[in-house]
């Protein structure tokens, strides 16, 4: 049998909350998007403004982190024309992605999770996606 | 030119926090989704327990109660085998369903968002669902 | 933070290999699919002369008593025209089915995975699901 | 009339039980699985570990080998930009994936199956692919 621990809803609240407040402080609305250990959706928010075509982004971020067990801007490089991961963004019927602004979220040597943002640039939708990382990992 | 109205994160997130007080109250952890107007994913909450399976089936019953305009309980008589929605179920990818748990969000004559929510059974979810509504239309 | 147990590779295989036996013993080759707690495949067998077409059947088999927390047989009546339940096979992109012959696997309190049989007629298919459901309930 | 000979579930087996050993070996947790002649799963196993994201690329992996009849990493030069195979991912729904760890199983002349390996880096995964296909090629 395999044990393991994955964030609850009190933990993937506080996640979007601090991402919601730094996007905010930059003046970007966003959605962000908080799953589980297995990929399941937790969390979701969408602030007002952020783009309805970036949602589904948003969420396939957040799958892809926690799938991959790193951030989605880590794996772009791979996907490359040339490098071996070119054309993995085709798989998952469009919930995998490696655009910047996935981010696992990691208690001791565990995935328990990940949050994805998506409605900026990728540089914002990575700082705030990044904002909400950090206030779970400072609280662990 | 369309000039609309539709719900924002703030009043999402009242709809939401309102069916998870309800769930609580009945001891079922639920899947709450609303959407706006448009269909568009506003606010999602998994409650620790709540079936991932309904995951998508609480954003479908929001989509539909918003897309269809009445709750999805209400459409259901009409898709039964000799009627002329029979079949309805089929389309829109698995993001149209007739269970009963989604309902529209009213302001005035308008329908500016719904609810939907999904992992009891369908009467745990028309309650849970209708509280979240409430909470809404009785502060418009 | 949630804690769950979910099963591995070797209980998988050992409700694999139970449910095989049974399925020779009664003459009808299956295809047999296991997910964890989270509806993920573990382990997968399709006995020589099962039908293709059943291969998918018997994941979303698993995928669905793991998700709903109970054997598929026992979600078919709700689903009938008329109760509440009709047209909740349409969701899930054909991952939700309540075809008999998914099984959910228990630990203590958990449900830790499932097993999902498919090539035989439903009743045959049910057989050989609980042949590897009680292998594995046994030996808890 | 057509006359075919494909793999069938004690071979397969021995594939999945030979790439399974090298992966330990290498200390990589794999998801490996083998489909037949007509691209249909006969065998899966997920190692504790593998990532769930790659369950569904492992089997891309070996639908697209015995589909196209040679290894999947054969496939990539000629999907490039520029090149006559450049966007051939985007079909099949995530079938299709010239990601490589995904190689023909060969009996006389025939592809008789394939075998697709995703949890590690492409080159573990080839590794382990190519372990499983040698078991088979060295028994035949």
């Amino acid at each position: 049998m395999i044990r393991s621990i994955s964030i609850g809803f009190d933990e993937a609240e506080r996640v979007v909350v601090a991402a919601a407040v730094k996007a905010k402080a930059i003046g970007v609305p966003q959605n962000i998007a908080v799953v589980d250990a297995a990929g399941h959706l937790v969390a979701f928010r969408r602030m007002d403004g952020a783009k309805f075509l970036s949602i589904d982004i948003a969420i396939a971020k957040a799958v892809t982190a926690a799938g991959a067990r790193k951030a989605t801007a880590d794996i772009m490089p791979a996907t490359l024309p040339g490098q071996p991961g070119f054309g993995i963004q085709n798989l998952h019927g469009g919930r995998f992605t490696a655009l910047g602004g996935g981010i696992p979220l990691v208690a001791g040597a565990a995935i328990v999770g990940a949050i994805g943002v998506s409605s900026g640039s990728v540089a914002e939708d990575i700082i705030v996606a990044e904002a909400g990382a950090d206030a779970f990992h400072s609280s662990e």
